[in-house]
């Protein structure tokens, strides 16, 4: 991490100087009559929004929240690896590795073939695949996480923290003015509860969840599958003779139905997902009166011959399958040319059953597409046209995890056939998890060719990089201090966008590139950045070359790999990285980089690839950018 | 790390729940009349002592400072690998690894033999041998260190905080009484200046640096070589073409001396030792004027042809090296037959140069030795005479630093010889480092055999983990949730042994003494574990396997394996290990374990080894820990 750039400061480094600018927060400071963006809702989609736009001190950001304070216990836990990523850039995966349970392996039981009213281990899948990420696949009190998302907000130059109390009542779009067009109605739900402020607003995001009212407000409908199967969850401490219970298991009795267990932080407690009854076609779940102990009896029932003696019940709930969205995520009706001004991002616009761990995850990603888009508009980079790509990108995404998730359930949910018990293949579960696995890690997610998305035409040039997916980091090391890193973790959740640089079998392209980058007037970097800024703020170079750091000539680096940034325009040594040279591998063998020709990623500030160019395709380069920055 | 072993709580898991019988802390609250310890000064050596003392709140701990705040700034900032193994134990590596600056190269410069007043590269090395240590060496502005420990302290149950602006006046001792000792006198130096305050304690820890009051108390001195040679260190904030900046550079010139430098934390600041002149036999440096103007002038003359832009002098100071020590740490002069009462530890005791980054280090593993003797004896696992040991093992260590440490000093102050320039050898001063490397990590240290350290007889049973030296840690994957991770991170600094079983060519051997430790009355558990405590409270059995973690039967582990602990009695799954599965390395073979028989190592609770024996040697393992423990 770097700091010091602006001069020593003592003390913990994540905390960043704050801004001058930033709202009063002493006791009974009024609430703001006018913000940038109002995030409504306090859960992993909302906290991901309001960290990003944190960074961003000329954005006032304030974030409302029905409840009187952050949960503690229970919801979603599991973060997979294309999220664990995403912390890296905010700074916490570290945090999050430490006290987090580390999925490693996935057990899979079925009913023994000899004895079917018990069951036997059939197999064990590691759950993370080789180099799919650098992340592990983790699970964690969503509490906790929303205390990281919390403390990342806090200590940001805004000095970010939730209203808590205040529901959305409603809002209404004046399309008619550009001037804080949203004004909401909040109702406090403290003590003075039923009173209600005003509040106009640039944009506004709902993070509500399943009942969002802002989706409500801007006529969007959760439309889909009612499905009709009861589940039970449950975070317990207990002891138990079962041998994997540290291990994630999916666990199908003979008749009993299915359990899917997912051991937590800490080393002892544990979820249980439980199924329960079938629900008839007009019932809902509340109707069947479950509880707690049925739950327990059920998991008892699947999992015998094993015993499952519980110490205490941390939390449960119980829960219909749904698998729903709506057909737009912004206030934009289809066929309506203009921008959008309200957002819905997580379960306010898609819901699906949380077996395959995706709801948080897919939260938190759509909040984290739309969080940079938010901030080049208002910043003045981009034009508000860009943000009709957040619901175009991110309902698409939905769609496909709703159909997957909705197909999973299915297997999941279905008895094991006489097929899956008798022959030597693997059974149908444990076959669909495998081939799930890059979709639950949250990888498979691919936009779509668009202004924000170039055209595959140069992708032979990185062929393990492709064009509209996650950039996937790689091992390398740094010049400057033979530091071993992955490359990706150069990318912060600060709203720039990175443009690596692969050398070809010789260094002159990247040279030259570095070059008419910094100097060009065709630059994008020329254009795009504000003679008042660092020459890195909007768009940041870096190399990698093929060499080690003790062959390469560190020297002799175009200035724009050292550039002078900040008040003291001090060098930053951190552009510049090398192959490593320890065994960790070869990053242009395990991204199918073009050793020849090398070539320029471009990656967009949420770590998706843009585009991948030729070194000396200046003019594309110059192209892209000007199709979504305005020059300064 | 495990937590939730009482039940569920929410929030950060680092923060311990606090003992109800901790200090009350509240405004004007009266300082305690009696305490157990009373440690003077928070450097690292008082702060890594208290952050040890807090983990039992059944010892009354003050630590006392004479400032009135944690310093800001300056002083030491180098964590060799054998510190960073410790601030494993305390929770606190994985935050310093990720804020640090990592030594992973040191650089050499020396005269160009073409142009002797320019200097040229000759070589770099590894700083941390591969497998040296599974940790990195790190920077660290030392102010941030000490708040680390000032949070692991008031994070344990304890809530332990120093008292500031209060400095040792005086002491006395006592030895006619066991009850609260010595006496001390505080004197304030805040608002209520000169005023004194006595407290009684049981033991005195004097960790109050070069001019300590503690060890005048205690007539001790501080003897040997006063050095005549003066040096700068800085602190900087500075641009320059040299381009080994960010590396550990030893730089030695033809005429105008050395410079050492060190990158730190942030990627930009870095520190300058600048060697300035030899002082005459009776002056003082202070009597010489430096200026930091002096010293940036030779630093730019030492690295001619390069240039230094300074923008930034954080911080900087100017001293003479001297290698002093006191002939004991304790208040019992040689000869006497009792148990010390007072202690002094760091720099109170030895005094070093900078150049070989030793003494923060030492100075903190004088503590964590010191540490869970005290908590050992103050709870009534030990006798008193335990405590000896203390004086007996870092006098020793100490003098052996102080002998390298004026060595090193010697080679780095002096002109580089002809045959340094221009013969193909590598360079003295290259040489020297290289063969220091294991020194300078910490590693080196050894406790000769004593009633802590056993005999040296089946050492080849395990040829790669020494008795007397540290536990050395390598990867090993976990049964129960197949996590990859470092044996030695097992270690916590919670004053437990370790038992580390290793099973040989079948498991018989390591279950039968599994099941002998943990029921015969003979066993060390069964004779020194309260019958109202943990049965792994005082002795910590770990098991390792030679299978992966998919071959081992994880379902028959003896009881001691799968212990059920805490208010809850809740199985405790991380007491057994696999071999790495996933290329990291086999345990067996790094270490030298014999795979026929495998062996038990026994490890102290700061980590060192204390001994080797075969899995079947229940009367030698019994009567080791008798030697030291007493039955409860």
């Amino acid at each position: 991490m770097q700091f010091y750039k602006d001069g020593f400061r003592g003390g913990n480094p994540d905390i960043k100087t704050a801004a001058p600018n930033r709202r009063d927060r002493q006791d009974n400071a009024p609430l703001p009559e006018k913000v940038d963006v109002l995030i409504v809702g306090t859960g992993p989609a909302g906290l991901c929004l309001a960290a990003q736009l944190a960074q961003f001190p000329d954005i006032s950001t304030m974030i409302v929240e029905a409840s009187p304070s952050n949960i503690v216990k229970g919801k979603a836990d599991g973060l997979n690896t294309r999220t664990m990523e995403m912390l890296q850039a905010f700074g916490i995966a570290d945090t999050v590795k430490r006290e987090t349970y580390w999925v490693n392996q996935t057990s899979f039981w079925m009913p023994d073939a000899d004895q079917p009213d018990t069951i036997k281990r059939i197999g064990r899948v590691q759950d993370v695949t080789d180099d799919s990420s650098e992340m592990p696949h983790t699970l964690i009190n969503q509490a906790r996480l929303h205390q990281l998302f919390l403390d990342v907000m806090d200590n940001a130059p805004a000095r970010l923290v939730p209203d808590y109390n205040l529901a959305l009542k409603d809002l209404s779009i004046d399309t008619s003015t550009e001037d804080h067009p949203v004004t909401v109605t909040l109702e406090d739900t403290g003590v003075n509860w039923g009173e209600t402020t005003t509040i106009r607003a640039n944009y506004v995001v709902g993070c509500d969840g399943a009942r969002s009212k802002t989706r409500k407000a801007i006529g969007g409908k959760l439309m889909g599958d009612a499905a009709h199967q009861a589940w039970g969850v449950m975070d317990i401490l207990a002891n138990t003779d079962f041998p994997d219970i540290r291990q994630k298991c999916l666990i199908t009795s003979a008749n009993h139905g299915n359990v899917l267990i997912l051991p937590r932080e800490g080393g002892y407690l544990f979820r249980m997902y439980v199924e329960l009854d079938k629900l008839g076609d007009d019932e809902r779940v509340s109707e069947r009166g479950f509880s707690q102990d049925d739950m327990i009896a059920t998991a008892k029932r699947i999992m015998n011959p094993y015993t499952i003696d519980v110490k205490e019940v941390v939390w449960w709930s119980i829960y219909e399958i749904g698998h729903r969205m709506t057909d737009r995520f912004d206030d934009v009706d289809k066929g309506l040319d203009r921008d959008p001004r309200v957002f819905t991002a997580g379960d306010a616009c898609h819901t699906h059953s949380p077996k395959a761990g995706q709801g948080m995850n897919v939260s938190m990603q759509d909040t984290f597409n739309l969080g940079w888009k938010l901030a080049h508009v208002l910043q003045g980079r981009a034009k508000a046209s860009l943000l009709r790509s957040y619901s175009a990108e991110r309902w698409a995404e939905a769609k496909r995890l709703v159909d997957t998730d909705h197909e999973w359930a299915r297997i999941m949910s279905a008895p094991p056939g006489t097929s899956d018990l008798d022959n030597g293949d693997e059974p149908r579960f444990m076959r669909a998890f495998k081939e799930n696995l890059e979709f639950t890690g949250g990888l498979a997610v691919q936009y779509d060719e668009s202004a924000l998305i170039g055209p595959p035409t140069h992708q032979a040039l990185a062929t393990g990089e492709e064009i509209g997916r996650r950039f996937h980091s790689a091992p390398v090391v740094r010049a400057a201090d033979a530091m071993q890193m992955q490359l990706g973790h150069a990318a912060e959740a600060d709203g720039r966008w990175r443009l690596y640089a692969f050398a070809g079998k010789d260094d002159t392209a990247l040279r030259n590139l570095a070059n008419w980058l910094e100097k060009d007037p065709n630059s994008p970097v020329v254009k795009h950045t504000g003679s008042d800024e660092d020459i890195d703020a909007v768009i940041d170079l870096r190399a990698v070359f093929q060499k080690t750091f003790d062959q390469l000539d560190y020297e002799n680096m175009p200035p724009l790999l050292k550039p002078q940034t900040g008040k003291l325009g001090l060098i930053d040594f951190e552009k510049v990285f090398c192959l490593d040279h320890k065994g960790a591998g070869d990053i242009y063998d395990m991204r199918g980089i073009d050793r020849e020709a090398g070539c320029l990623i471009v990656v967009r500030p949420d770590q998706y690839i843009a585009h991948v160019l030729p070194l000396d395709h200046y003019d594309d380069l110059a192209t892209f950018f000007a199709g979504i920055l305005l020059p300064v």
